[in-house]
C-alpha cells in the first residue's frame, strides 16, 4: 500500500478533492434515504444498522480504486485491513447521513442544535486540512492573530465600553460557565474563601456541574416562578450569605428562552458586592439584530459573558465565546510550559497562547466565525435572529388559534412551548418519543416551574416555512401515542 | 439578500460543492504563495497581513457572483454589510493558508502537531455537514451508535483482558489527565480524604493544570534523570505518602518521546495501593503497530489511559481518548439535564449520552477516526506508525555521522533532540526563533535535565525522505543565528 495523502500542501487540495465528492455524494444519498427530520425505527433499528455498516465487507463501489472486492466480510469493528479511502468515506459517510437527526430538516426543532450555514462548513474544511493547533504561534501563525483579532472584536460587542475587552474561544456556554466559576474562584482566592456561586432554578445544568468540577460548594439555587430569575429572592439570598458571591443570570433559558431581568441583576449585585456572569449562549447573537438588540440591556455589566455561535451563529460544533470587558481578568489562566512558551521566546515576541484555554491541543475554531461573519456581515446575522424569531411567533400564533393545542407562553425568543389540551404529563412524554421513533419529527421536551410537562419547538432554521409549522402541529395533534 | 442555504439536507451538497471548491482553490493558492513551512517575517509580519485581510474590500473575485464590488473598503473586523460566501472563503481561507505553520510540509516538525490525513480531513467534513450534537440521542442517533461501538473497540485495543472495556472521546490528552484525575477525585471522595497525585518531573504540564483546576494538591513530583520516571524514587514517595494516591505515567513524553516503565510502575502501583493513570498521548497508537506495540507493555494495568489521534493517528483536531477497563470506572460522571435525559425517556430506551463527557454540545470526532480505521485498518495504521519511528532512526544516523552537531539521545518514537557542537543554549534558542522567522523550517525546542536547551524534531510526517532530514540539518548548520 502506497503511504495515503496528506489533506496540508500544495497537493492536498487534489488529493482531497475526489474524496470530497465522495463525501458530498454520500450526504446527499443518505438525507434522500432518510427523507425525514430522522429515519424511523428508534435506537434498537439504528444502532443495528451502524453496527452491520461498520462490520460489512466493502461495498461493490465503482470509484473505490483501492478497494479490495471479494474479501471475507469483516466481523470486527477494527478491520485487519483497510477498504480504501474512497469505500470508507462513501459507506460511513451514508450511513451517518441516513441515521441523523439532520437540523437542517424543519421537522427537526427539538434543542439549541442548529442547521449549520454551507459557508461555515466549507470553511470548517479548511480548519481540519491546515489542522492548525492554539496552544503555541509556532503551530498556527495565521490563525492565533485571527482569533486574535476577531476574539477582541467579538468581545467589543458585547462590552463595548470595556477598558481592554478580549474573548476565550471555548467549546460552549458549559466550558464559558466553567471558566466563569473557575476565574471567580481564583479571584477570590487570596481571601483564603471560597466563591458561592448563585443562580436561578432556570439555569443551565451546567454551572452546577462546573462547581462540582472546580470544588465549589452547590451553588444556591433562587426560584424563578416565571422562568426567569426572581429579584426579591435574589436580593435575599444575597442579603444572607457571606463571604464572595458570583451570580449567574441567564439571556435565554434552555426550556423557554426567556432572559433574566439583566440590568436589575446587575443593580443587586452592584449593591451586595457580587460579581455577575451571564450565560447568554442562545441570546447572545441578538447583538447582531437591530430590533432585538435592546432586550440585551445590562449585558455589559457582567464580570463573564458566555455565548454560542453554534446556536443562533449558524456554526457547526464547536464555536463558544467567554467574553470579558478587559483582559486583565484572564490573568488567572497564564501557564507555563518550557516547549510551548518560554520567556526568552516570549520575550523574543513569539506570542504566548496556552493563557488562552485549559486545552493545550486546539482547533481553529474561530476560522468558520471570520468567515461567516465576513460573508454576512453584522446585518446578515441579524436578519437570520429576526427570522427564526418571527417563525416562532407565527408558531405561537397557530398554536393559540388551534382549541386542540394549548401554548405555555408567548416566546421570548424563538423557542415555543405548547402540548394537546387535556393531556397529561405521560402522554405528552409518549407522544415526543412516537414521533421520533416514528421519523416523524424531533421536538424537544421542558418542565414548567408547576412540574407540567410540555413540547417544545427551537425554531433554529431560518428556511423553515409556515407551511412546514403547521405540519408540525398537525402530526402533533394525529399522533398515534394520544 | 435570501436566506443563505444550509450545509443539510438532501440540498446542502450541492450547495456546499461550488463553496468547497473554493475552499480547495484558496488552500492550493496559499500553500504555493508560502512555498516553504510557514511564511517569512515572523509574528508582527504575519498578524498585519491577517488585520489587512480581515479589514480589506472584496478582492475582485471573478466567481464571486454575491460580491459588491466598488463598495467602500471595510474599517472593521466585522463588516456592516457581507461580501458573499465565496469571496469569504476565497480571501481568508487564502489568507490563513499562506500564514500557517503546515505540518505537512517536511520541515514543519516542532511538535506534536501532525499532519491529518485527506481521508479524515474528508470525513471531518461530513461531521460539519451533518452537525450531530452528541449530549443527547435525539440530535445524534448514528453518530451516538457509531461513538458507542468504535469506543468500546477503541478501549478493547488497551484492555483486552478489561471486563468491559470503554472510552470517552476528548479534545486530547489535557482533558483526559482531567477526566482520569477527576475520576480519581470522585472515587476516593467517600472517604473524606483528597487523592495526592504523583507523576514524574517529565509528565506532561496538564497533569498540573488538571490538579490546580480540580482543587486538588499539587501533584508529587518524581524525578527522571534519564527522561523517564525513576522506580527508585517512585517506591520512596509512594511509601513516604497516606491516602489515596494516583500515579500518572507517560507512554512518550513530550520532550524525547520516552515511555516509562510502564510494567515495573503498574506493580510498585499494586504494592501500594496506588490507582495508576498512562498517559499515552504519543505512544498509544504504537498498538496498531505489530514491530513496536510491545513498548506498551503494561499499558493494560492502568485504570485509565489517554491517547490522542490527532498525533500518532493523523487526524485533524480533536481526536483524544480517555480508555478504562471497566464502564463503571466512569459511573462518577453520570449527570442528568430533564431536557436531554428524563428518567422517563431514558427507562424507554433512548440511551443517556450525558455520563460521556464534561462538555453538553459535543462535536462527533469520532466520525473521521471512524472511517480512517475502516479505510486504512489496523496494518495500514501501523506501517504509518513505523514510518515516522524509522525516519527518526535515520535522522539520529544523520547527526550522529555529523561532527558539527549533537544527539542527546537514540529517539523511542518519532522524537530527536540535536544541537550543533559546541552551541551553548541562547544560541540553540536563537537558532530556532531564526528558522522561523526567515521561514525556513519549524523545528521544537526542549530542555534536557541537565538544564541544556535542544532543537527538538518531531516527525509525524510518513512522506517525509531521507532529503527532506539531510535539508533540516543543513539548515541548522547554516543559520544565520549562529
Amino acid at each position: 500500500m502506497s503511504t495515503p495523502p496528506l489533506a496540508g500542501g500544495p497537493a492536498g487540495p487534489d488529493a482531497l478533492r475526489p474524496l470530497v465528492d465522495t463525501v458530498l455524494d454520500a450526504l446527499h444519498e443518505g438525507a434522500v434515504a432518510r427523507g425525514g427530520p430522522l429515519p424511523p425505527g428508534g435506537p434498537t433499528a439504528i444502532t443495528d444498522h451502524i453496527r452491520t455498516t461498520l462490520t460489512s465487507a466493502p461495498r461493490d463501489a465503482p470509484h473505490t480504486g483501492t478497494a479490495a472486492p471479494g474479501t471475507a466480510p469483516h466481523t470486527e469493528v477494527i478491520p485487519h485491513t483497510g477498504t480504501g479511502a474512497r469505500e470508507a468515506l462513501r459507506t460511513l459517510v451514508r450511513a451517518v447521513a441516513y441515521g441523523a437527526a439532520d437540523p437542517a430538516h424543519p421537522r427537526c426543532a427539538a434543542h439549541l442544535h442548529t442547521p449549520p450555514l454551507a459557508v461555515a462548513v466549507a470553511a470548517d474544511l479548511a480548519a481540519s486540512a491546515l489542522n492548525p493547533s492554539l496552544d503555541s504561534w509556532d503551530q498556527a501563525p495565521a490563525t492565533a492573530a485571527l482569533e486574535h483579532l476577531l476574539t477582541r472584536a467579538l468581545a467589543a460587542e458585547v462590552h463595548p465600553t470595556g477598558p481592554d475587552p478580549d474573548a476565550l474561544v471555548t467549546s460552549g456556554a458549559t466550558e464559558a460557565n466553567q471558566l466563569a466559576l473557575l476565574l471567580a474562584r481564583e479571584r477570590h482566592g487570596t481571601l483564603g474563601t471560597t466563591v458561592q456561586t448563585v443562580c436561578a432554578a432556570s439555569a443551565h445544568h451546567s454551572v452546577h456541574r462546573a462547581a462540582w468540577l472546580l470544588g465549589l460548594p452547590e451553588p444556591v439555587t433562587v426560584p424563578a416562578p416565571d422562568g426567569t430569575l426572581d429579584l426579591t429572592a435574589l436580593d435575599a439570598v444575597l442579603t444572607g450569605l457571606r463571604g464572595p458571591l458570583l451570580v449567574v443570570a441567564t439571556a435565554g433559558t434552555t426550556d423557554t428562552g426567556r432572559i433574566d431581568p439583566l440590568p436589575e441583576i446587575a443593580d443587586l449585585c452592584d449593591a451586595h458586592g457580587a460579581d455577575l456572569h451571564i450565560d447568554a449562549a442562545y441570546a447572545g447573537p441578538l447583538l447582531f439584530s437591530t430590533a432585538r438588540r435592546h432586550l440585551l440591556t445590562g449585558l455589559d455589566r457582567a464580570h463573564t459573558v458566555g455565548l454560542d455561535l453554534h446556536k443562533l451563529g449558524w456554526q457547526p460544533l464547536a464555536a463558544g465565546l467567554l467574553a470579558v470587558p478587559d483582559r486583565a481578568l484572564l490573568a488567572p489562566l497564564a501557564h507555563t510550559a518550557d516547549y510551548l512558551n518560554a520567556d526568552d521566546d516570549t520575550e523574543a515576541g513569539l506570542p504566548d497562547l496556552l493563557g488562552r484555554s485549559l486545552r493545550t491541543s486546539r482547533r481553529p475554531d474561530i476560522l468558520k466565525v471570520a468567515v461567516t461573519l465576513r460573508a454576512l456581515g453584522r446585518t446578515g446575522l441579524g436578519v437570520l435572529v429576526d427570522q427564526v424569531c418571527a417563525a416562532a411567533q407565527h408558531l405561537a400564533d397557530l398554536v393559540e388559534k388551534n382549541p386542540a393545542l394549548e401554548l405555555y407562553e408567548r416566546p421570548t425568543l424563538s423557542t415555543v412551548l405548547f402540548r394537546p389540551t387535556h393531556a397529561d404529563d405521560t402522554t405528552v412524554a409518549a407522544i415526543r418519543r412516537a414521533l421520533l421513533t416514528e421519523g416523524h419529527a424531533v421536538l424537544g421536551r421542558a418542565r414548567s416551574t408547576d412540574g407540567r410537562v410540555w413540547l417544545k419547538a427551537t425554531l433554529l432554521n431560518p428556511h423553515t416555512t409556515p407551511d412546514d409549522l403547521a405540519d408540525i402541529l398537525t402530526l402533533v395533534e394525529g399522533s398515534t401515542a394520544r
